[in-house]
């Protein structure tokens, strides 16, 4: 089924390229000529995708023969080869963008997922993504971060309670007090779930570790004050930081002993790694 | 049609959201409640998207009402509210994260393209967009281009003959020059379609000009190449410039006078503007 | 979107039952006729999906107006009408078959449901239903069960971890015990969901409280043995109880002191509820 | 296209139940481990729906191996195993719940089936289904219906003219009578299609008879008034009993001669068979 | 769910044709201009398909006023105007070719029909259509040959028993006579069909008739054969011409007494009706 | 890709034929019968779309053995074998018509097309399609004109700039003229695209090439005007002639010296060509 997701994504993005109404090579290339080509580095960063890539193959001609040479996970270096493709030139040139497309975006947020977890090796703390997703792409971005070494943080709006200041907001307005939401969601969540809260202050975090939530999420919290809750929470909860932090200030927010460090940054603003295709022929 | 093919992006990112499944809501806010929220600008930048927005509002809500206060193009400020919505409080959570990604990420590239326009500003050159897009969005990633300033270049590959270096390898290979590719291309491509070809020294560019190519693409060309170029079209031929411009780059290389800048990294790197939806309540 | 997603599964059993191409009605009824009719139950019980009803008429014919009559949660009784329905005498024949067999199906599952919760009415336990669901129809089905009084386990795969006696086997085969496995699905599963178990004896239920289990489910176990386990568990853990319980043995199964029973039944033997449609005509 | 139809039913309840995000699977099963499992039987009825089970193995994984060891309208007994599957643990385990969902339906239908077939056996007469049928599947329960040895009915709105107290309803407030109601609808309906009426008098089955009715169906009536019926149409036309059947009604209903029963039941309230999936594993 | 299905088809064909990327219309006409269009006639025929014409212009842009002038099934005559279009000129620009489309195929087929209805007219048989349509379309095509006069032969495989040549050689090779193959088709097909058999001799036919054959298919017969059958079947079966009938020969084939003529060229080699749009301008 | 564009047809063509219930066959054809069957030309024509029929028999069983025994844009004689298919004679029965709907329809085309490809044989002018097609089939329909030796005009909207006369009409009201026209549209048409203009007159023409239209349509112009026409542009733009061109007149319009024949009845009005299959059995 992941295989399936991947196809039909695979294939709607074939689609608005009209690849089999690539005119120019319609044009040009002989039906029959074979060749060969390689996927090629360009600059320096972590693959994440080489599967995608050689499903946009198949996708568009399911005899080109797709050889991949580093796995998801691989540090590239420019000029590293990192799949072999085989077979009619016309399907390897029809496929080639869509399959870039998919590879240099994925191995663009491994890339920044890892330069995050690198910045706070050693410790124990996790780099979590968001749901800041490219809309329709979500899966493949949430499997880039893990290829990048990163955890991920909720699929979506059905697999995880969190509790945010729209929601407090909207509850404070008729007088409901956080420990009193907290309550609340326990009773009408469901019972598989925890419960997650954000708040902004030393006084929410304890209010919300005192209702018993799960875990605390501190949204944009100075370094003193996170350390203020993590002590107040001696482990009954897990706390995670989140909003506005930076590589530069990454280490610091996790050595004030947050459990998890969510970074919006890794899928919406990661920059895509330059990879292309070499075209070689008989 | 331009709506219907929204709608489908909009709907298909609602589903992967699970937003009919948002078991935070479902919890917590009270069916009957009403209020108001607005869309908040975080950050400088051009907006894109606004219409997008909407749509994912109405999608889950078709009773929301959205007001538009800023229209697509339009510089905004931190600060600036950009529409504002009405209506239940939990239809308006549950689009919350959807709409802000696509309006995050359509204005992070009118944004970036914005920036290439402003540096070109003054001259008769235009700044387009690649085929470089995140799968299943170009036909909004396009869109934004246009909103900054920017030009499109083909949507895809039926709607124009472009002769890249793989197919001058896979042609080569067979013995056919370049003058003779772009003659084979005049003659079997479309004959409602221009024949670009792209080309790497001033010796390809001349050939491609004898042979009547209708655009001609400096690929990673020196500034001194691209004048000459220029100089040996006369208008002949469109010249377009294309390869590792960056924003400092960008205004020398229009001042040799070519016609077309395409750049990449409009839509493959563009980062995310920073946009947030605010909640009030009655 | 939750009116998308029903509108989606109304149109596919429209399509499936040719509501287009209706010979008898096309051979018979003048286009222009109008007429009443009103959906009218056969027997007793609780009324659910209504307002899938209203949308299969309105799916058949925009124009048609529905009044539904008695809400969702409602109890039936032989004869009540529960909605009325008037407009094309055309539309409204093409639409009744579609619109009884959703509402007699939920319907049934609500009314299963509750006789569930009457029976253990005065305790804090909470029935439960299962993913043993229709095929396609989870959805409307979980949403049955809420109508009936019921409470939602699992939606899918995707949103509670649920460690059951296969992956038990499969661990164990590899020299993994009960609580390793827990502990390990702490580390790897995702840190916004509970951990739950199934196990099948007291002692099983004691290392899976140990290991800190979430939730625990007591598959097939007796009362004795049950009592036992809440007993252990002084509320560390939610306790779950869960195959083979019947209308006859649910009251007593609450009486141990467990805090969820989960019934499969709700929704893969439910019998649809007798409601049918009666037109009258001017 | 049967298989195309399968495949689009089994990937919809696979999407359905997210098993390509199984959280407890992703956790704990190591991605290489492979093994065995059966479906196996755990009460008494007739299998229906085993290469149904076998498609939803193989759209997790094409990969699995599966052996189906009992056929489609066999008699089950608790404890036979009806199919073996190989392959990864993983697979096995994202596949389990749909895979039974589909089987103990159908099964339950076919196994409901064949008790209505068996009550009435050494007769000519036929048991048939209904159009009341769990949307979206009415092509599988229509398939585990033959299955359990009984005969369909129209499939859809499309292939069978069939005139109910509704129809007529809405004529008789025109002032049409039964007899020209069956002449209207030979003239108007496809000629390829026999005409079916509803009745409720055999003064109304008289009257069908001399209009040409092809097929009477007596809905509700009585042992002596199905008799008579019969009796009068002397194989003019097929007789159909109808409503409120039961297993224990079905023979003297068989006896008064009529040539058809159909049942509701058969599909709308059928239980469940019960069926589980076993692991092994090396 | 007419609509439902005609919608699709139109977008699906609004799709095919990019109207959303109308490169012209674009660079062209201001967003804002508004002006007149009329659909009109260009030579004479029956008009079929006004309706999804003007589905045509509202999918494109749902605020477009479209007032149908002349009603299906009526006869055009050169300068016509068939429908008047009011609203913006973009979007009744990219409309044009998709509505026309549509109209001048339909209308070539309900005035190819009308020619042979004409061509018998004064008698009682039917001039039938066949399952020869364009691959998408039949719903359509079907429709236009009911607007032109034609009645409507089996929908598809399902809702008629049609035992052709094919059939009898499939047969045949295992010893099954034509009177034996017709019984085997009454015990198991859907006893609510009737029975259509395929003859090419007197014999066969009579054979047929014996065996109880509901309709009888002369295929290819000549002029003399017909009227033996004719006078064989006495009413007991519908006699249906098929195979080679011309407009030239049609009227012939009726007075030798058939009910039915099926004409496969009324929609496999209709010629479209010349239709175009007439834009007026403020 | 291609071939996923080609099998959605096919299914939905299937689907559209409901070949899953084909009741005759399911009443009549052993499930294990197996044979032979030809697909046999039946009139005088060229080949097309023989691929498309292997894709329908394959869709309906993956079993089936087919071979090709003629290729595209061969002449078909009456009585010639065009492929052998082996396998379920059910499967073979099921497939039968859709099949022939195809690659009759096709085939039909590709004949037309040739007849105008032959009427001009021995000049440089070449024949095109239009967007006339049956909706839906565009792609199909115009890959039967190539095979028929014809060439494809535009695909749809998006891949070609036609000004045709409601555009001038749209501008015309706003006073902007025929050479200011061409100018805006190579202002804002996409850079990669040519400029063609629709006109009437000789004047128009002139003005048309003084703008530098790349190609200039003559709609419904005499034989004298168009070689005026041809004159005057001497190589400086293409030129089409377009409108009522029949078999009859198309010489003598080449002879005018134009370099495109666009014609609409290559795919609105061709004739099915005569194609059948044929059983034997063992």
């Amino acid at each position: 089924m992941w295989e399936k997701q991947v196809e039909k994504l695979v294939d709607s993005a074939l689609a608005e390229d009209s690849v089999w109404d690539d005119v120019t090579t319609k044009a040009l290339i002989p039906a029959s000529q074979e060749g060969n080509a390689y996927l090629v580095g360009k600059s320096e960063g972590i693959l994440a995708g080489i599967g995608v890539a050689t499903t946009v193959f198949h996708r568009v001609d399911s005899a080109l023969r797709v050889k991949e040479l580093v796995a998801d996970g691989s540090r590239v270096h420019p000029g590293d080869r990192l799949a072999a493709i085989e077979g009619k030139v016309a399907s390897i040139l029809r496929a080639e963008r869509v399959a870039l497309n998919f590879l240099q975006r994925l191995s663009g947020i491994a890339t920044e997922t890892a330069m995050y977890v690198e910045a706070i090796s050693g410790t124990k703390a996790l780099i979590t993504d968001t749901r800041k997703t490219a809309p329709g792409l979500r899966l493949l971005e949430k499997y880039a971060v893990r290829v990048g070494g990163g955890h991920n943080h909720r699929q979506n709006l059905g697999d995880g309670v969190l509790i945010k200041d729209n929601h407090l907001v909207a509850l404070g307005s008729r007088g409901v007090g956080l420990g009193e939401v907290i309550k609340k969601a326990r009773q009408h969540a469901p019972h598989t779930l925890k419960i997650e809260v954000e708040v902004e202050s030393v006084e929410q975090a304890q209010e919300a570790l005192s209702a018993g939530a799960d875990i605390i999420m501190l949204d944009n919290m100075n370094l003193e004050d996170m350390r203020q809750v993590v002590e107040l929470a001696r482990g009954r909860a897990l706390i995670e930081a989140s909003g506005g932090i930076t590589l530069d200030s990454v280490r610091a927010v996790v050595e004030t002993g947050v459990d998890l460090i969510s970074v919006g940054a890794l899928t919406h603003s990661a920059k895509a790694l330059d990879i292309s295709l070499e075209l070689e022929t008989r």
